[in-house]
């Protein structure tokens, strides 16, 4: 009745995963909408930055030439023949001693080719000035072009676009932003044990809490998604469900029925539908019976229904096959090191994904941590990894940390 | 003409923005839409999990005295009488050397008190099965409210709703969810140079990339704005649009007109509309001219015209002052410690925060760091943080790093 499964490792299930997967093409969004999404092409600069030479402070435009005898006690004095806030374009031409007063930002008046600060004045008079140190041609000037020039291929494609690239979009004039597609998920819980959310318990079910999980999951990455009805452990029903999600979404996540037991149908509907099973036992724990199949180009992830094992599986896999599907350039889960602040004496002979609470320098279990438990879930802002063997952990180890809910991930998976 | 301003410590300007906050309420949310909001009352367990004795593997229920003489060579024999999966209820009540077949998260069926694992059994018949070892009482079970009792407090008010929570949540049928209510933010960006996105440039003006990117920063998390039209450097204009900002949104950010050139309005602003001035100048490089005002109950965040300033003004003190008056536990950055990975020779008497590229281990600024150079923030992914003083750091050194885009904050400021 048990079904021989080979287990494989995170890595190498991984690595299959992101081997398979299908670019999701690319479409063009207003710019207040594309947060969050992934650059197509590179973004360019436009024109130069600054696209005029600029004055980076309050003071005064001169042409250098004047100030050249101006030192300590023999002070230069000049008239000021204009004023100008940012935005504003003198028209005058900037004159023997001559200045034009400016605010920081404005465009530097032809004729002019230094600015002096007003702390380095001395009023003389209501329309003039002196100073007292020469001032190099180009002093305190921004000049065009001296952060970006036009042409310049400023951040690659791939990129997530995060609020410092909105700034950038918007000085460059991109109203629109051409972005990956997004791809649609479907997501089906599997389970005759399942009522919803509204639905009042009943003897031997729970509730569905997985399809709500991993709706979440997707909301935190942007990502929109179709949920289906929750499915009892019929092979039948579930069948026409999925092949269904496969017309009407870009892949598949199911919850439940993928194990080994006598009401596990996935794999033979995996069977019936030709999927291309990538694997279907991972050494980890939980979640050593998550499944990755390919049915055409469409992912379906087979998650457990635990909701530990769900949750962790939709971070390892799910999580980077979205990813690399859009052209992301960073699709895993960011990591460091921690110290391990309390002993995990459990040992495993798979690798062991613990949901915990990082705090920056140290790594704590968040709690009790049964596969089937939901409790600590909550709590927990990281996953620690312990590689399988046969002694558990000490506190003080230094120990791998991936990271949850940060919205870009790294371009190297840490296996 | 120059007008002397006090600088606060960064800390010292944190607290009194926080002291400052007021409470936005409460309001209810269906479960699917309260992704990243806030428990506005502590989440509790409305039943036990699980919530019925259960097996936690595929085997067999059996009475575990009938087990007793189980051992080595002498095997004890069990005939099967009902089968079940999960959700399913058997109707039978297990007897003497009997046995249900049953799957993981079953209810263990009356009678019974123990379960053998498939994998402690041999085959004997079409209905039977011998085990070789005796079983206590309770094993292999998974017990009623072994994980969570009902009436149990698990999550407590001010918590970030993340996709576990959610998990829980449905878990106990919470369909509607009490969360606080999310303020409702203005964006002004206040200059004469200002373009928006989709104009053609013109001499001596810039595009707003200001607005667009606090309005990024305003969805990641996931607040909602609502965006004035880019005001000129006039005041009597200024002055209505702030006005009229006040009565429509909880809260105004301001970019620009902040300093004291001629043309910087806003602390006129302030006195006419009779705003508290909680500081105007911030011992830190960039956006020492960030200024946070209060009117009635509301905030007025008046940050620098820089691009980089005024990202930063916003995540050091906009941040946590929203996240505070949705009640929530953790409002401040995350933050750790990282090698830096280049010299950073400048020296500022100020704290200096540099956008820079955290990888886990080191971090590096992340390139041209003048506080009005907006190419380097679609870099970063952190603010270094380096105290002011004499001196610049070198290579090597360990420093302060706030991270950046994670979704859940801490419950300490770093400084």
């Amino acid at each position: 009745m048990e079904k021989t499964r080979n287990p494989v490792s995170v890595a190498e299930a991984v690595a299959r995963v992101i081997a398979k997967a299908v670019r999701t093409g690319t479409e063009s969004v207003p710019l207040a909408e594309s947060y969050g999404r992934i650059l197509a092409e590179p973004l360019t600069a436009t024109h130069d930055v600054p696209h005029f030479t600029r004055s980076p402070y309050d003071g005064y435009a001169i042409r250098s030439a004047d100030s050249a005898e101006a030192f300590g006690g023999n002070r230069v004095t000049f008239t000021v023949v204009d004023h100008i806030g940012a935005g504003q374009v003198s028209r005058v031409t900037v004159g023997a001693y001559e200045a034009v007063r400016l605010m920081t930002g404005a465009a530097l008046p032809a004729g002019a080719d230094a600015v002096v600060m007003f702390e380095q004045t001395a009023e003389a008079g209501p329309l003039g000035f002196t100073i007292r140190k020469a001032f190099a041609s180009g002093e305190n000037l921004s000049l065009q072009g001296e952060d970006m020039q036009a042409g310049e291929q400023i951040i690659p494609a791939g990129s997530f676009i995060q609020p410092g690239t909105i700034a950038l979009l918007a000085t460059f004039g991109y109203a629109q932003v051409k972005v990956a597609r997004r791809p649609v998920v479907g997501i089906l819980s599997i389970g005759t044990e399942l009522l919803d959310v509204a639905t009042p318990l009943e003897p031997g079910k729970i509730r569905n809490s997985n399809g709500p999980m991993i709706a979440a999951q997707l909301a935190r990455m942007g990502i929109p998604f179709k949920m289906y009805e929750t499915a009892a452990d019929q092979l039948e029903e579930s069948l026409l469900t999925v092949q269904q999600a496969l017309l009407e979404t870009d892949c598949l996540i199911t919850t439940g029925g993928v194990s080994v037991g006598d009401y596990d149908y996935l794999p033979e509907i995996y069977s019936r539908i030709g999927a291309e099973v990538l694997f279907n036992k991972v050494a980890m724990r939980p979640g050593s019976v998550t499944t990755v199949a390919v049915s055409g180009n469409k992912f379906l992830f087979g998650l457990s229904g635990n909701p530990s094992a769900c949750f962790t599986g939709f971070e390892l896999f799910v999580r980077p096959a979205l990813l690399q599907m859009t052209g992301a350039d960073k699709v895993y889960l960011p990591y460091t090191k921690a110290v391990l602040a309390e002993d995990f004496s459990k040992a495993n002979p798979f690798t062991r994904f613990i949901r915990a609470v990082y705090d920056g320098f140290s790594v704590r279990p968040a709690g009790f941590n049964k596969s089937n438990a939901v409790s600590s879930i909550a709590r927990g802002n990281s996953l620690i990894v312990l590689p399988g063997g046969t002694r558990g952990y000490s506190a003080g180890t230094a120990v791998d940390v991936l990271l949850l809910g940060v919205e870009e991930g790294t371009d190297e998976w840490l296996l």
